[in-house]
């Protein structure tokens, strides 16, 4: 699996649109940096086609290994939530099972 | 919670920078095109300190509803991760149990 970098992406945006690179650098940088900023903020980042960004907070819990019955202390942890929009979602989201072949036995 | 779209904080990098609003525009609406494309095309994307964003299958299963323990058909599906990066990490992910004061009863 290959790694796609900004650079990669800020490269290939201003060779295509002949926008000055330093400043698709600087759109996309400050872009990533708002997106931080607002979900700090606590809010919510909904982007047509692309997908929405919220933060989740999960209270503390105790939670039981199954294996060993023991009781365990799980932290209150806050996590970034991505969910796919309908672009995202049409064009990357097809399941594995569309692409194989059903064997024959 | 309120929600923030591309059109607030390309306003907000235009107004800053002084790039122009078309410009930032095409450059953020081209980055989100393209990490689609990268997704789409199987690659990894990874934005230094905001986070990674991969796609991940997973393969048809069969589950058992627990309380009618009946047997049901999971079909195989694709979900794209997002893992926050260091930055994303320390300014968004203080749990929430932090900022919570510990009552006396």
């Amino acid at each position: 699996m290959a790694t796609t970098t900004k650079k990669d992406l800020i490269d290939r945006i201003s060779l295509r649109t002949g926008i000055k690179r330093a400043d698709v650098k600087t759109s996309v940088q400050q872009f990533l940096d708002e997106m931080i900023v607002e979900l700090q903020s606590g809010n919510r980042l909904e982007f047509r086609d692309f997908g929405v960004f919220e933060v989740r907070d999960r209270a503390a819990r105790t939670a039981q290994n199954p294996k060993t019955l023991e009781q365990v202390a799980v932290p209150a942890r806050r996590a970034v939530r991505f969910k796919a929009g309908r672009l995202m979602g049409e064009s990357v989201m097809q399941p594995a099972a569309s692409r194989q072949t059903v064997g024959a036995g």
